[in-house]
């Protein structure tokens, strides 16, 4: 079985002119696959129907979506499958084409070896100060315009760590390289944010949903950290992970934590 | 003769899970190509070489580049070279590989229909007003991730236009949208900026090279624009074109353009 489907058929390839490529003109989505279920699918199709909208791109057919999904995963008790959605071909440089035929690529994606261990013992993470897009049109979408998360990314290799707290040039806490930060204090939760320049988590969706008025929204800055706080990142393929280390110090697991996981795993994993 | 050429043979399609797709992890020129000669060629491979150096990226062979820039051109006596060059594959996720091996695709393409008009004439402009990504480590870069390019193509589109004066929140002049602005006021050259969100020009370099001091770099609001301003649009492929209509309203063509065109066609496209 073919890990990478291109327009629904099994291929390894897609054109060279693809507007994806050329302008990274197009979306993604990253799905955990469990026994060849997709989690929290209707919160990805949101979040994808809602991008096309943003970008005016036609809308793709989920349920074909979703097939091509289980074909790549097919064989795998667990794995991540990444959907891409592109603009396709055409169009006059940076200007889209009238009738855009998009292409859709889905493939197959490994979980990191040590998912449980950072779920159970917890990851490091380094504080990286950047210059995201400062939102707009763009604000929340999960598109394919990623190079500022490659070059967070190569910090964190640098670092020999596997995520980031990624904070603006004013010191507010945007998201975590690969997810959602929350922050829990003496039990209640706190989402930063809403952060114009991160992207709007499924997985923080989840939770939204889960938690109700327990998931208090606000900006916070570095600065209001405080050394009993402790810290998760929150993606919808990795659940949630609490964060042993920031830059270097030890932080507290969270009282709520496990039990915030055990619920994660009945809700969404099971 | 192929109008594609991938890693050095004519091929058109690239690896579904190239991280120039999965990431816009990349760079690209368009260089102007005529009689079979690059124009512009060592400022390209500036810009080029920069890129890399800022991304981390490994150096092409700019002489392969060369090559096969050639090798699509052939038979044309003017066209586009696009040049991307990607990170390649691997890495985990965001996080680059530590030895990538980046692919080339150098494609073929048109040059507008009526350039020559375009420079005769004039062409017409919107303002947009836009969030762009405010520099940091990418500013400057002609790298992949070009969706707010794509959204202000849409406006043009929408408004029957080729090209866009594009600004900030502050009203602050970026650049147009596939290339640099130059403003004519009493015969002297003002380029405004240096914007950190605008593209370091090619065209603006040979200008800045031409020009020496008649060329002033300022940075420049709308506010600022006066009735009598020419306005240029320049960039490497299409030379010099005049403003004709900025949002509907004349605008003259500026004393000295001419000349400057007379002096691009022979230093640029002799």
């Amino acid at each position: 079985m073919s890990a990478i489907r291109v327009n629904g058929r099994p291929s390894d390839v897609v054109p060279a002119d693809d507007r994806g490529l050329l302008y990274g003109d197009g979306l993604f989505e990253t799905v955990a696959f469990h026994h060849g279920r997709a989690r929290l699918w209707a919160l990805h199709m949101d979040r994808l129907m809602r991008g096309c909208a943003a970008l005016d791109l036609p809308l793709p057919d989920s349920d074909r979506l979703l097939d091509d999904g289980r074909a790549v995963a097919e064989g795998r008790a667990r794995c991540a499958v990444r959907i891409t959605w592109t603009r396709g071909r055409g169009g006059r440089a940076y200007v889209p084409p009238d009738r855009p035929l998009p292409t859709s690529i889905v493939m197959q994606r490994p979980l990191p070896d040590d998912l449980d261990m950072q779920r159970e013992a917890g990851i490091d993470l380094i504080t990286v100060r950047t210059e995201l897009p400062s939102g707009g049109p763009l604000g929340g979408l999960k598109h394919l315009n990623r190079l500022p998360q490659v070059l967070i990314g190569a910090q964190c290799r640098a670092a020999g760590v596997p995520e980031a707290l990624v904070v603006d040039r004013d010191g507010c806490l945007v998201e975590a390289l690969t997810g959602n930060l929350v922050i829990e204090r003496d039990g209640r939760l706190i989402a930063p944010g809403p952060h114009p320049a991160a992207v709007d988590g499924v997985g923080l969706a989840w939770l939204r949903a889960a938690a109700g008025d327990a998931l208090e929204q606000a900006g916070f800055r570095t600065d209001q950290l405080q050394p009993d706080d402790a810290i998760w990142v929150l993606n919808s393929v990795a659940g949630i992970r609490p964060v042993a280390r920031l830059d270097g110090a030890a932080r507290p697991t969270g009282r709520t934590l496990r039990a915030w996981q055990r619920r994660w795993a009945e809700d969404v994993e099971n």
